[in-house]
């Protein structure tokens, strides 16, 4: 199998790693798309959401499958490319020099016909053993899902870090608390896992803290909005 | 040593399992403060914030040390009562039926005397490894730091899970994003650590989640409010 994957981010490089060994994969450089081989049976585009209708229209004409990775571009943005198209989204997050366990990792394909996406789950199960049927619209749905899961936490992480700079607290205190916050997820509906003031309708310690934040407005309304969340939806035990 | 821990909520509960067999512990119900041994070492209030006051002036006369467990709560609380006064403050989240590995959690310890935090530190190393010292304003903060790592985050992974619950896709699919989510905090700094469309600028796909959210005001809000935050902040690489 001859893959050629066009793009220098991320997971561009991520997927063109975890490939070697297992499929011939040619990297493509996305700004001049020199170097696809003729005889790929395989196109993938690895690039920003915004980049992938402009490749798409300036990929040479190929009898490949042409494929795009991203959660929120829908299949039809393909539309015309190539013999058929499809999408072989993973649902991860990928760092610079962070290894990552392929073999875990949910890829979720799309393609225009049953053959393409046989032909997606076989190239998927190359390097992954968690495999799933998504259309565009719920690949959308994952995308967004992403975001909280991953992009949100992550701030909310960072903002906790924060909160501890002036003090001569080391943040590595919270990684224990990080940890059980997440494996109690694994096990537990996540509603019924939420604690701290804004499930229990602590309000004390709830105006106690949105004092602590005055001299941040912006996180002061953040706290507030989340806070606000938690209590309408009732998110409690 | 003879410990009395007052309250039954999940505080209470898991430091009266954590302590069995490591020291003597009676755990006594709040609403009636009945059985507190006369020669108990240290009384423990282990109930909500809003309730300590009210039980630390209906103590009986005691020479024990009297401490509670809040990180919101000062010290200062408990002025006059017993022979000494502290805190001892478990950074973690407790939950009925969860175990935890006791050995991991940090515990802060807070005393009226060198004498007494001797005592606390002495007590909280029978269950932890663990062990630092924070004064009422350091775990002030750290309280507040607690809610973004632990409850927000939660937050944020109840809605991810949400996001898919008219979706066919089962909610396991965010376990290996959560995990993998988590363990960069362990290695990285959150802010280097952040990626997705608000840290990269990507107003096409924000435009589009946030369209995605109209059928819940709430939500959306909640969505711009983080995404501006995480913009502002320029928590990117």
């Amino acid at each position: 199998m001859k893959t050629a994957i066009i793009g220098r981010g991320n997971v561009a490089t991520h997927l063109c790693k975890a490939f070697a060994g297992k499929s011939e994969v040619i990297q493509i450089n996305p700004h001049t798309l020199e170097g696809i081989p003729e005889d790929a049976e395989l196109i993938l585009i690895c690039v920003s959401d915004d980049a992938i209708p402009d490749i798409a229209s300036n990929l040479p004409e190929t009898k490949a499958i042409v494929a795009h990775t991203s959660g929120s571009v829908p299949l039809s943005a393909l539309d015309g490319k190539g013999s058929s198209q499809g999408v072989l989204y993973p649902l991860q997050t990928f760092t610079k020099d962070v290894e990552l366990d392929y073999n875990e990792i949910p890829f979720f394909i799309e393609g225009s016909s049953q053959e393409t996406e046989d032909f997606l789950e076989k190239t998927a199960s190359l390097i992954s053993k968690n495999i799933r049927k998504a259309d565009s619209e719920e690949r959308r749905k994952l995308h967004l899902s992403s975001v909280f899961v991953c992009n949100f936490v992550n701030a909310m992480a960072t903002i906790g870090t924060e909160i501890l700079s002036d003090t001569s607290i080391s943040r590595d205190v919270l990684t224990p608390l990080m940890r059980q916050t997440i494996r109690k997820l694994e096990t537990m509906e996540p509603r019924a896992a939420q604690t701290g003031p804004a499930s229990r309708g602590d309000r004390k310690t709830i105006e106690r803290h949105v004092q602590m934040l005055a001299g941040n407005p912006e996180l002061q309304q953040l706290y507030s909005v989340i806070t606000r969340y938690i209590s309408n939806r009732n998110l409690h035990k």
